[in-house]
């Protein structure tokens, strides 16, 4: 596998030989068995147009265990806002451009990584990532998605070495992703990316949620040919928890309806039909011994209940952990 | 000693062989006697609930100065906000719970420092800490108070160092802990842990402060059990310039009365009857040679005047730099 | 050259021979054949009371290439706010004094960078450099000014390292500072510190600006002083087309009127008149193979078209990225 150089946007853009070697690396890297430090001497500058915990905490740390040295920047707070749109005439709030922040940065680190979440006022524009693809087209350093409007593939792979690591094997094992309830309505990257992945590997995939929180069309549409191509299967469930029922990984997640975009307080209002949506022991008990799965951060005893995630089949953590070690393994591969 | 992956949350948890070892160690670190790198390889994550500048800056240095590299996360600012109370249902405004985020950075770190002010709503909910201690009670790895609702023992042990320092030896030295007058109610944590270490090691303390400021029953009980202990004396005294005549160290501080928790128009009217609590050249001169000493950020001309903080005796400057150093005797000791 | 220990605040501070040297080292980082570590084990600290992109990382990079850390600090977001006037009764919102914060800083770093845009509301108090000389006083480690009221000394020597790259020779070549129009009143740091280098080093200058956006009686015999002493040359123009003509560095850039000082809304008004001071193709066209700068950020189609700004003659990338090696320059040199 030679990934040098390559931006590392979507699973999506990555063979199942290269992911695969990609998850080899950062389970070798979990055993302490790697302790190269490619990044000595070098920078990568994290760009966040959002809040983060987990993400600028296990980036900072990859690097530096890496040899490296991290510059974060928290755009709109202490720094300038930035213009993505070409051709347009910068007299508004906006001070900076990408075109400008990507050229410059690129000429200070080894790679950029860039948090930019969705603006959920329309769903077509946010699914075009103009922001995370604005910093790649312009950068001349691999940039690395720490989620995006569209995806969250470091996620994705945390979540993928995680299964194997619970399940020994990939191939065909029952997963559901379980739209749960949660007050507000939330980004989609993490629901698609993992959809994706498991697609791409072959999992016999249930995703489960209300009509209105469907996947958008074109995503849902990458994942079946994903899913073709591997010999896998997607099914669709309106029964949570008929849909787990002997399920080996059930994923739960909040998302926002794709229709409800610019319209916050509809999405609100149509979720509320769905408190229930909520992974409780006796969903876990129906099972055939599932591992509970979410990416974190998670709203206790309304996403899950406390005995589920304090439970022995609770692997949020350990997807957690995770996340450091495949994107360790990634910057790793591609600088 | 070894207080090897042992919490620093008061110096209350220690003996006073453990801190007087803790400041030998911290004192070779300043003589340049001590090289070592003990944190290579490792980081520390600093989570602040509360503004910083001496506590970021020097631990973020501590940790580097022991080859360690910090990851630093402004908590609401930046980060998710966090709940930290037991068994709630979590459909407000907190988007995570203390336990993911203790147990997630448990797998990224080697310890973890935490600041969170009180809320000064609820004097005795405040003194239970329920943030630090909920860091404790969930992370694996050390955690270590930068400031709690209740102490700040880093500070607590740079001011004994500080004492040592500037006296020579500690036992009966005769000490005053003086309220003095600032526009709004302030924490209590740097007040209790100032007692608290002088009980501890059994100098001669005096407390000055109005009646409606007298630290908490359940406070006073620790610092006179201690004091007993130690062989030391405990005083109240509600003049501050006669407390502070004769005494060897008067330390200046502002605090919020208990009893005004939830209610702060209340507080900051009780409080402009004693506009002239204030440290001046005449307090200094009735001294005993005595030392000023402040931990900082201090409101000149309000607090103490211009001529004290400027002077040369005032130790102000000499603590903010012993902080580097405590934090890196403590940090070396623990991990 | 020794220039161990003095503070970088102005370029005005510094011999031409200083300056050179300084350009020279930097060159030599950039052609990679320098490979000290000088600030290994040492911490910088940044003070931020103004948002930042690349000053802060490439001041992070920067320290960490020559071996070192930093800690930065955004005063007002998550620390203190800091009162840096002198004798004053501190009962306001100001929580710390500049004293204390420089002189507490200055046990725990080798160096401190202060960035410290002016409040706008009085031309003659801005101009003081308050803030950044009060730390340079009571620090007694070096202050570099990251952008003042008054200077911004690190982009006026990228920008005259980015000249020598560009044209060869500095002595008498043609430069033109253009005005150009942007929707709010700027700082005038950036011309102030470009005006005063050119005119340092004998270059053939001309300011051109509407008469409401003339830079200060001070700053103007600053600059000529300098020009008359190095043989170069200063004039006015206003009328920037007639200007660029047969130039050869087009430097462009928009600030606000001293006048207007405290009345943001008449400099909006003024300004209006000279929506047309852009640099397009056609003025670069009427110059001698002239090359387009800008500090950035900077307001793509109000400012400069985007085909300058993308065009072949734009140097402005190369500005930024000779910001990082300068900077590395100076911190090697006076620390």
């Amino acid at each position: 596998m030679n990934i040098k150089q390559r931006d590392f946007l979507s699973t999506g853009d990555f063979t199942n030989e290269e992911l695969t070697a990609l998850i080899d690396l950062a389970a070798k890297i979990k055993a302490r068995e790697y302790t190269e430090r490619p990044l000595a001497g070098r920078s990568v500058a994290l760009v966040f147009f959002n809040p983060s915990l987990r993400t600028r905490t296990s980036m900072e740390i990859a690097v530096y265990e890496l040899g490296g040295n991290t510059t974060s920047l928290d755009i709109g707070k202490g720094t300038w806002s930035l213009e993505y749109r070409e051709n347009v005439l910068m007299d508004g709030d906006k001070t900076e451009h990408i075109k400008e922040a990507a050229r410059v940065l690129s000429r200070y680190v080894a790679a950029i990584g860039v948090r930019a979440f969705p603006e959920m006022h329309n769903y077509a524009e946010d699914m075009q990532d103009a922001v995370v693809r604005g910093f790649a087209r312009y950068s001349d350093v691999p940039v690395v998605n720490l989620e995006s409007s569209r995806f969250h593939p470091f996620q994705a792979l945390a979540d993928l070495m995680t299964i194997r690591e619970k399940l020994g094997a990939l191939n065909h094992q029952r997963v559901v992703l379980s739209w749960a309830y949660h007050p507000k309505p939330l980004p989609m990257a993490v629901p698609n990316s993992f959809a994706l992945i498991t697609a791409q590997f072959g999992l016999d995939l249930t995703i489960a949620c209300p009509p209105e929180y469907d996947l958008g069309n074109e995503m849902m549409q990458e994942i079946n040919n994903a899913s073709a191509a591997s010999g896998g299967r997607v099914a669709l469930s309106r029964d949570y928890r008929k849909a787990c029922s002997g399920a080996k990984i059930i994923y739960a997640k909040s998302w926002g309806g794709k229709d409800f975009y610019g319209n916050p307080q509809a999405d609100i209002a149509a979720r509320q039909a769905y408190q229930d949506w909520r992974i409780d022991e006796a969903v876990m008990r129906s099972t055939d011994h599932g591992w509970f799965m979410h990416c974190l951060p998670v709203r206790r005893n309304v996403v899950v209940t406390d005995g589920v995630l304090d439970g022995e089949q609770s692997a949020a953590i350990d997807e957690a952990e995770n996340r450091l070690h495949v994107q360790k393994a990634v910057l790793a591969s591609i600088l």
